[in-house]
């Protein structure tokens, strides 16, 4: 059992035994209702068939949300940022997990992503704008680059803006991030 | 001496030790020549009397300098804030320099600031935008929106952008700078 928690994302040998011991404290049924909880979930949860988000149905439920029909498309590389999107509650809209970033030096080509699913889906949906939200990276500047011109023909499609984050001095942003944040200003109307 | 090296930011007692000890075992002449550099500085460093960037000279070198008159005036907090864009070698517009920013609840208004000598350059030099270059929080948010007020009839007024900094993972940025990021965004043409 430690082991097994001794692989787990962030989780050192001390934490592992004392997650084990703490479970090895607890009633027999309690250790059962983990272990289930684990096998449903690795058997249940699937992909949204549209958006691609985990869900168990078929479609997510922000996919069977009608009133986030709003025509706004927001693309994400995967469900944790899709996440961290709705822990905002300012994106009212639906969502498009792509499974990745573009990536030629790891051989990650649009082809292993739902890039082609996203094109049907602006194509055929009432899309108003789709709204690039990757990672401020090269594989995250590439894949925006590489969507912006496919998906034009269809929709407008702007990005999320890169710059100073809330609450940072300028004295101590690194020179790229304030470098962006001057090329991307903003006129104040 | 170590005192007075403990009083230094970020200085503590044991760095202030090391400091001073090395100090004593240079040749005299290092130590007198360090002490006169520190009252030079003092004496000779004053405020460039039309930014307000620190100057030995009463125009600071980017005001002298006649190709960085391009039209772009860039409005910083301090002199560190103005360095810290320097050093992007992106922006070859001039700067002005405001002293702090608005802060009611400090006591700081506007008269406190180079404000006035701000709409004087404004309305007199050929500018052709202002940008403003402060930093992302409510003391910069309000002398942001207050100097765009003042200054729009005499120029188009823009901020930096706020959002995503460079490298950063979009999982774990907080929630305002991702509200921010995506009430920013750009429309990719």
């Amino acid at each position: 059992m430690i082991d097994q928690f001794e692989r787990l994302p962030g989780i050192g040998p001390r934490t592992a035994q004392r997650l084990a011991l703490h479970l090895l404290r607890q009633p027999e049924e309690q250790i059962h209702a983990f272990a289930d909880a684990l096998l449903a979930a690795r058997s249940q949860v699937g992909q949204c068939k549209r958006c691609f988000h985990l869900s168990a149905e078929p479609l997510c439920e922000i996919c069977l949300n009608e009133t986030r029909r709003n025509g706004q498309l927001c693309v994400v590389a995967d469900s944790r940022d899709l996440l961290a999107l709705e822990r905002t509650r300012e994106f009212k809209g639906s969502y498009h997990v792509l499974g990745g970033l573009i990536s030629p030096m790891d051989g990650v080509g649009p082809d292993l992503l739902h890039v082609q699913s996203l094109v049907q889906r602006v194509d055929s949906e009432e899309i108003s704008e789709v709204i690039l939200a990757l990672t401020p990276s090269v594989e995250g500047d590439t894949t925006s680059l590489y969507l912006a011109r496919l998906l034009r023909p269809f929709s407008p499609v702007s990005r999320i803006a890169y710059g100073l984050p809330v609450g940072s001095e300028l004295e101590y942003a690194d020179e790229v991030t304030l470098a962006r944040a001057l090329e991307g200003r903003r006129r104040m109307d």
